[in-house]
């Protein structure tokens, strides 16, 4: 299954970061602040006021887009708009 | 009786997926997430800015459009920007 | 006594449908959901982003627009933007 | 003294509909609903979106516009696109 | 000390009327209504949505607008979007 | 250290009025109102719909801009649209 | 790691003054307020209404921007619009 995006829309896959605490003991995801670094998946057709494309790894707008599952991993739609920034090297 | 939205509107129908508890019991209705998929089912004449036909598959934005039912099915009336992603394969 | 709507704005008859409970008994107007079916009377001068003419079934946006009474009759002024769909056959 | 409505208002002047109880009582006015029919009285120089001139009945939206009162008679000052329709007949 | 309204404002003085009770006693400030009229004191120089002029009376937009004191006297800087009358005669 | 407003903004500086009770106390800071009076000191590049300059004393929208310090002394930096009026003589 | 801003948006890190209390002991993070000035570390390719570059000391608007961190340092991803004014000597 492909999810193509539409219009100025993204599909990112949020990256999600182990924390662990002082002592060393990772923490289970409820625990953590929601993930704000991405891997970009889809541009959508008509998404032209950022330059990013797939594989690039992105910074985005906490709260912002709709989250979906495909295949049971967690994909984010989102507007081109709330993509603030790239991360590069 | 056939329903043709105006403007840049389209008529989508729910796909409703079968979800199953661990013990593979099937939930009633009222306990499942509301559905975000959905078909193509017409087109408003003035959608242009994303490019879906009859019969795709999309996602939607979740609450957003107007639930009718004709002939006891359940459709929605949904503007064009709502649709987030077409699904493919 | 004619009514014009001006603008951008329609002149519309809503369509009560008979509601019938089970056992077949027609419920009274307050326990029957607000009806979305309405028969196009009359169409603004400046009415052209949706085709639609008197005599045309439409739905239209619940809650949207304004109630007013004409020799008795319930009609509604409403928005063009407020009319999502055209019934057809 | 004369008012003149400026840009796209318009002076309309309410027309009050003597409303009596089954029984043929006038009410007095605090217990009728507010009227939404008014004479057009004078139009703003800059009203160009709907086609109306003093002495036209209108329909407005309720609620829309600043009342004030001239020589104790009460007068709206109204928005054009809150002038929803033109009475004939 | 002159007060020179700027882009598309006005400096208006209102009009303070004297407001009776039937027995003819004046009430008190704090008793009466908002004044609604005004003097036109000064036209800003982008003001062109509107045709008034320095001693012009008008009315506007009851609770819009800024409240300064000048020399101990109350005046309004308003915005030409908020004047809804000029009142002749 | 010299505080240079971008874009459509300008840095103004609050003049502070005393303020005596009947019996010619003057009263804390605290117990004054908001002061609505100001100087410019500098202003943006872009402001082009107000006609001021550095040494102008203006009337500004209360609660408009942010407040800064600079070398412990108050000062506001404002957007154009809230200067109101330019004070002369 | 770089972080590149996109589209009308800039990178700034903000300035952490210290904030001694009269008798000159250095208040914890908590009890200070919220930095107001920044160094821009990087500037959007889509930023052209104010004049700013790498290395300006800005103002910014006090809660815009989204706080990031890189390497345990405390950055913000802020609009154009966001920077107040630039501080020069």
């Amino acid at each position: 299954m492909k999810v193509v995006p539409l219009g100025e829309r993204l599909l990112i896959k949020p990256i999600k970061e182990e924390k662990k605490t002082e002592g060393g003991i990772v923490l289970p995801d409820s625990a953590k602040e929601k993930p704000m670094k991405a891997e970009v998946i889809a541009v959508g057709e008509k998404v032209d006021n950022i330059d990013v494309k797939p594989g690039d790894k992105v910074i985005y707008s906490k709260y912002a887009g709709t989250e979906i599952k495909i295949d049971d991993v967690d994909y984010i739609i989102i507007d081109a708009n709330d993509i603030l920034a790239k991360i590069e090297g």
